[in-house]
């Protein structure tokens, strides 16, 4: 497996090539700090360069929703941010929230949904272990926070998109997001579409995607709220009094100060993705493959909350994307490395991802015929190239490596269950059932990396508290978004990140907020 | 499923059923202290009830090992153990011990081995993310551990056991452990059976394993050096001074004691596969097993590190065994529950298990013949009842809710690779290789619970020595055994636990033995 660190331009984002192998790689570690994560006693500060009631270490989706939070609990808020601006990956996204239980967006697309049956659905696709604890509020909140995503100005367009696709285009607001209408849940849980997607004009990819538009509209109304905001300033070390947190050490362009935290610290900075080191450890198998993040995404919030005591759950969960066009997926049929199929080609694609990567090592080729890959290329824009084209099955497993009549074997089933309208394999839904006709291609899929973040992450209460090893609060200390475990605590939406950063962001910011302050 | 504890007799050993659906059993939880982890400041002990030089928690192969050298490099120690005895999870244990390089029971085999192919192997066989440079010293070593444990008393019949099963009847001496001789690994390393298992005359299964010899052995070992134990006592936290640890807090028929421990504390106390809410954390998918091992393995031991910095590593791993019986699974076809074969049957069991619950999620089916069935009744003396039979595939398929013909398929593209000697599939060797022929039976075993233990645990170094979450030494803390991750990395061969107990026991306990100590 490659070590060198690679960049590569993947769907206008720029991404990089994390952990080829699981071992750090020495210029990626040029941008972690290596310094130590134990905390700070109190009694060694020496000098507080600032003092404030809530103190955030991140501004993105999580670190800004909870400062216009706490701020509107009257506390007093700084937020820091180790980057140059505000956004961190939530700016980078593709600005899906998945939030449901039937809110205005759904019913003007005559979407029927209750906070019940998103309850059902998440508590499903976010297994094992779905945190049952964050799901009842996430779902019974849903309504509401919509309604105060609105107050911050995100805007979303009342049309509902329904074709294959990571993203819907400019001008609609409503898709499905977690394989909700597809085989296994659309037969437990009456499907609804919940992914709300911030609406954007001049939505340009790899420019401003309507990640950047959620997280311009959450900055604005912190800053209207009167939060302080501080860039390229790195939130290294936490600082205690006894067990409780009072602040934290940072580093802004070289220099370290120490910032006073009255009624408690927010550690909002992202997931581990961008750490080698962290992925070895904890999730080798995303080792090797695309970081969707930035370096911001480090570990180290994660790693000053385990310093103080705070448990970690799930660390190695991970979002996976597929690598290769949605549209054509459908169309097509995924088989593991032995010629066989494995998952309803029509489901979530993150959710094909993650099978193929965690249950399949990545050993995937994508089988198709020309009236599937017109359709595709008519939809996505671009046709995806065959490894291999040929009229006959036997040569194509020859090339794949797989056994002689297995393949044939695969395609008579699909086809001959296509012709009936039914799937008895891996029951694709009937829309995209079709017998396939030579010539067929072959996608070569093995070792394509896919894009990938951390999902595992500090254990927090549905209030946003960080919890002990034995599972109590650690007073003063608080934490959203990617930098604990959440909604999606093993299996993933897509909109889960930016409706679970977002939602417990806000609740860690009033928590916090509404802290009893030291003295 | 089923959220009741339940308590099975499984191949003669106590089981217990763990966390159904991942959530702590209160019934289970009595057992476990829910007392705080977070250590006692050195300067809030009032009264050292005992002083030693190193403090031992654990009184398994990686605790008694580390017992016999820190008292060979010249140190006091003290062994507790929350039970009221020596052997822990090891006792119950088959007595396999991973060891070649061309050990003398190798040789006297036959076997040619070297450390660079048992290297090569290990490196393999126990990744993603295997401990490359435990592994290194653990080959390079094993020749002389092999020494250090006939010094201790073991002994091992020179005699290779070669049928497909989980343990060799008395009188052999080694066996293949890992899969060493089955694809993929005899393609890429020259095979050698490197599982060197304890001999014992009286072996009775349920009652005295070789496992409880080998712990028999080191224990007499140790109190010929002069260590001291105390049984019935449980270590509830750690001591500090400042950064380094120098004692810990014993809980003994409900009294709480300091220890003082001038050299350093070696935490062996165990895994967490007893502990359904780390489990759940951690682990989803070992919850709703079988648990291999006591009470004992509530991950105090690792939270106990935790809670004074330590990293841990790879928390999901865990080895798991397969649910039926060896001799039976190599002469049939595994399925997915799609009706595919996904994996060679030849394989070391623990590889099957480990893919059928982590890639399969336990949902499998055997497909076997009247030969098979014979064969293996005759060596492993009970027969296995098939949940279906019948000469019709298609009948078959039906009850197993495979799509028509799937079934046909997979047993046609095995019989006719098997008249020529291949499989082109899974790659089972020559050997097991025959055609299946009708009437055929069919074992459901979706959703039959395996035996499982936790491997992930404390980030240690090849010394023994407890990492904190930047890499660095915790002073004065060393651990050991399955209260650490070792060379069962991720992959697992039997063989590696009591092995790397045994081996970086060791090494814990010279390390911590020889280090200065405090005032």
């Amino acid at each position: 497996m490659a070590t060198a660190e690679k960049e590569a331009e993947v769907d206008g984002e720029r991404c990089y090539f994390v952990g080829g192998g699981g071992r750090p790689h020495p210029a990626r570690a040029r941008h972690m700090s290596a310094a130590s994560t134990a905390p700070v006693p109190a009694s060694q500060v020496g000098h507080w360069a600032a003092e404030t009631d809530v103190l955030i270490a991140g501004n993105g989706c999580a670190g800004a929703s909870a400062s216009i939070e706490a701020a509107a609990a009257g506390a007093r808020v700084l937020v820091v941010d180790a980057a140059g601006g505000w956004g961190g990956a939530s700016a980078m996204s593709g600005g899906e929230i998945y939030l449901g239980g039937g809110t205005p967006v759904q019913k003007a697309c005559g979407v029927e949904d209750t906070p019940d049956a998103m309850y059902a659905f998440l508590k499903l696709a976010t297994g094992p272990d779905p945190a049952e604890d964050k799901l009842a509020v996430y779902c019974e909140g849903s309504l509401e926070h919509f309604d105060w995503l609105v107050r911050c100005g995100v805007t979303f367009v009342p049309k509902l998109w329904t074709e294959p696709s990571w993203e819907a285009p400019t001008g609609y607001g409503l898709m499905y997001t977690g394989g909700e209408n597809a085989h296994p849940f659309a037969d437990l849980v009456p499907p609804a579409p919940r992914g709300h997607i911030v609406h954007m004009e001049d939505k340009r990819p790899g420019e401003r995607s309507a990640g950047w538009m959620l997280m311009k509209h959450l900055v604005a109304t912190a800053e209207r709220a009167g939060v302080e905001v501080r860039y390229n300033t790195r939130t290294e070390r936490l600082v205690v009094d006894g067990e409780r947190v009072v602040g934290a050490e940072v580093v802004s362009f070289g220099e370290r100060h120490f910032v006073r935290a009255r009624r408690g610290v927010v550690l909002a900075a992202g997931g581990f993705a961008a750490n080698p080191a962290m992925l070895a450890q904890h999730a080798p198998r995303l080792a090797g493959n695309f970081l969707v993040g930035t370096d911001g995404d480090d570990g180290r919030g994660i790693r000053m909350g385990q310093a103080v005591g705070a448990a970690v759950r799930h660390m190695d969960a991970g979002q996976t994307s597929f690598p290769t066009d949605p549209a054509l997926l459908y169309r097509s049929l995924l088989l593991d490395a032995r010629g066989h199929r494995f998952v309803n080609e029509d489901t979530y694609p993150g959710r094909v991802g993650q099978t193929a990567l965690f249950k399949q090592d990545r050993k995937t080729f994508l089988l198709y015929d020309e009236t599937a890959s017109e359709e595709a290329a008519r939809l996505s824009g671009y046709a995806v190239q065959p490894t291999w084209v040929s009229d006959d099955l036997g040569e194509l497993a020859k090339e794949m490596g797989v056994a002689p009549g297995v393949l044939a074997g695969t395609v008579a089933t699909y086809n001959a269950g296509a012709e009936r309208g039914e799937d008895p394999e891996c029951h694709k839904a009937a829309r995209w059932l079709r017998p396939l006709a030579p010539p067929y291609g072959v996608l070569d899929l093995r070792d394509a990396p896919c894009g990938v973040f951390t999902t595992g992450g500090l254990h927090t209460s549905p209030r946003g508290e960080v919890l002990g090893l034995e599972g109590d609060p650690i007073p003063g200390l608080f934490a959203a978004g990617r930098t604990t475990s959440g909604i999606p605590s093993w299996g993933y939406c897509s909109g889960t990140s930016l409706g679970d950063g977002t939602f417990f962001g806000r609740r860690a910011g009033r928590r916090a907020g509404r802290s009893a302050a030291t003295a």
